[in-house]
């Protein structure tokens, strides 16, 4: 097997480079913005389109499959016996686009500005979905077939929430077979230096709701006799977390991998100002659990946080009562090895034992979600980081994102695969933003990226 | 002088009780609902009427004097020379009658019903200035004067926070000089037994604001890296206060009298039934400070309550942010010789120093107010006490209430004066709800007890 892609590959490229562009924008020209209701229709469009694209480069069983929402785009193709089987996932569907009136550039509109195609979807996530199809395209054009075997999942739904996409996995487990998961939809962590996301956290989250009396008490005819369901329920939360910013909940670290020092070694590698991080949101000082840095505790270490908290009386002036009761949201972003039920469940029995008395203390699980890891030295990885040292002749950075990313976690968990995150877009690409758009050069350089990996990935141990 | 009033007395209430009972439903047809402004013209015709009464009693120096609000009505009677000086203060002013579909009839149409005069300000208070209206024309038909000097000062805002009241004390505090207050506007601790209330709670506000980043942040980009507000929150408010119910803001109880032996003997003396009391707000159990009872705890002890907390997602389902800012207002009840100024000062102080790092912590100081007290062992108490057993044939029970009743403040921190709260009605007189009444045997005796008090102060040592 080759190293890489043959030399017809490059000039297959290069002939093409003019169509490869206008079939992009053709794509971006849709307005598949799934949360409105009003788009459904550009959505199958745009699906549609995905599967004339698959099928016109020689992609077999494409199917637009329906999922009860928007549908999920599937291809194959399967002609490298032994080799393993790699599914590209991606998403056709973009954010809406308000406020209209800060884009320089309608939307829809797909326009070169310098080295960039500005567009809605140029970034996120139809240019990353394009950039796969093209190198696809140019190695079955020139080699004839692929070195691996890619099932192509390209669903529609990724920005309202992916809330069909579970039961579509499931349902399809079988014809899903593969050996690892490609997703080309993150990004960069500093300028246009390429990185791989190796790590995204996981989600567990209860509300807490702290009862006292029926109806809100006088604070003068009732103080002093009566717990107050607010006091209880700082209380409560006050004992959720120490003043070192350690979590206090027994057995809340017992299953969280320990960082590497390869893992310090790449959070220290990544180009980071804190000053500036500081900064750019307006806080005093950045502050979080002893014996991390900023990164690290961001990327590897579980969080516990407050996301509203509310009851009583919260008008101008005063209103002396005793709230009737009190509410807590509480999220906790969590790291490999840490699974949500369990620690869901650690929140439960833990706060029911810490509630003061005099009150009544509800503890709500809510949806959780698990934290992914592909480690730095998983055999994937390094395939990616070799296509990224080839194409970009640079190394790649490694991130872990303090922020999940769902539908990582649904293909670990649903069908049991390492995802590697090999996203192209540099921090400014205004994803979810006016004016999105994707840096060309990285599109091109995609391209040649994704062959790459495929020639890399051929003989991954299976 | 004799140790009540003359047979004659007697005898003229008798006679007049129809034309009393007449008067007593002309004042209460008047709808002077302070709270609205639409009824700005009855509060004034209430005003008038009561001047008209006091004038027509005997009573000089009437006047209808100007707030800026509803007027406050003074008149006096100065012919005692030698005696001691009382403020009788009452107000014309009623609660708004909503929900009015829960009346059993008309809440400005008078009508008895049993032993009860039912409608608006039928207790609260215009039946208790009525009383001493017709105790003071009694004596002066009778004896030609009063054993003691009378100060008349009946405002028309109690019910809307006297907003304009404590300005006018200041300003007519020459003409105010008094040896003492008597106020007939609370009521008795339980079934129709006398209650004398010896204390009342004061106030200290603040309102703390936790500031962190300009805008909410993602739970995940920035989870482990600030200090998050609704957490830093309710780590200062669980700092507050011990679970032993001891607030712990240091220095908060130096100036707190302690519990005397007949302090506790009087609570002990009050039928109370703790577990009516739990049921009837459905609390699951009653707590507050150690060492203390109930009604100790309610009517002896200061407290601290949050009236609100507030910060962040309060809605359906889940948003991962770390809220921008999240907010509490917070009450502590005083007690003599609780200065509210002073207590303000410790929390802003006590807060400031355990905010924690990362965060910019604001206390806001709010309006608070003196707590009062006048001792079961002060003349005065003892006199209003042996005015009870002299017509009620029974000895009162002593009562400190646990809210506030900013006039009582007022009258003392302004005019130095102290205050004698000597109320007749029953707790189910319905004040400030639908039905309101007052039983016609209490508003009888009242008269009587009110003729008795002001000859058992005529010699109150000065």
């Amino acid at each position: 097997m080759p190293a890489g892609p043959a030399p017809a590959f490059e000039q297959y490229l290069e002939l093409n480079r003019e169509r490869r562009l206008e079939s992009y924008k053709a794509l971006l020209r849709i307005p598949s913005v799934s949360a409105l209701p009003e788009h459904a229709s550009d959505c199958r469009a745009a699906a549609e389109a995905i599967a004339a694209d698959l099928r016109a480069i020689g992609i077999e069983h494409v199917e637009v499959a329906e999922t009860g929402g928007h549908p999920v785009v599937y291809g194959d193709w399967l002609h490298a016996p032994g080799a393993p089987t790699v599914i590209v996932y991606g998403h056709y569907d973009v954010q809406p686009v308000d406020p209209l009136e800060l884009w320089e550039s309608p939307p829809f509109e797909p326009i070169v500005v310098g080295d960039r195609l500005q567009a809605r979807g140029a970034a996120d996530d139809k240019g990353q979905v394009h950039l796969h199809l093209r190198a696809t395209e140019a190695l079955l054009a020139t080699s004839g077939g692929l070195p691996v075997n890619v099932k192509f999942v390209v669903e529609g739904e990724e920005e309202s929430g992916s809330v069909n996409l579970d039961r579509w996995l499931e349902a399809n487990r079988e014809r899903l077979a593969a050996d690892l998961v490609v997703i080309s939809d993150t990004g960069f962590f500093d300028g246009n230096r390429p990185a791989i996301t190796i790590g995204l956290r996981g989600l567990a989250a209860v509300q807490v709701n702290v009862y006292g009396s029926t109806i809100d008490l006088h604070s003068g005819s009732y103080g002093g006799t009566v717990q107050n369901p607010a006091n209880a329920l700082c209380a409560i939360v006050a004992r959720l977390k120490g003043p070192d910013g350690r979590i206090l909940v027994p057995g809340f670290y017992d299953d969280v991998l320990p960082l590497t020092e390869a893992d310090r070694a790449a959070f220290a590698a990544l180009p980071f100002d804190e000053e500036a991080f500081r900064g750019s949101i307006g806080v005093p000082a950045l502050v979080g659990e002893a014996g991390y840095t900023t990164l690290e505790r961001r990327g590897a270490r579980p969080t516990l946080d407050v996301n509203g908290v509310w009851g009583g009386f919260q008008g101008e002036g005063s209103k002396t009562i005793i709230p009737a009761h009190a509410h807590a949201k509480i999220t906790c972003r969590l790291v490999p090895a840490q699974d949500p039920d369990r620690i869901t469940e650690l929140l439960v029995s833990y706060i029911s034992e810490i509630a003061p008395p005099g009150v009544r203390v509800e503890i709500v699980p809510q949806h959780g979600g698990r934290p992914s890891l592909t480690p730095i030295d998983h055999p994937a990885t390094k395939a990616a980081a070799r296509a990224i040292e080839a194409t970009f002749g640079v190394a790649p950075l490694y991130i872990r994102e303090g922020g999940s990313i769902p539908v990582c976690a649904s293909f670990e968990s649903i069908l049991g695969l390492p995802v590697v995150l090999l996203g192209f877009t540099p921090p400014d690409d205004h994803a979810h933003a006016p004016n999105e758009s994707m840096d060309l050069r990285n599109y091109e350089t995609g391209i040649r990226t994704v062959a790459h990996l495929w020639y890399e990935l051929a003989d991954l141990p299976r």
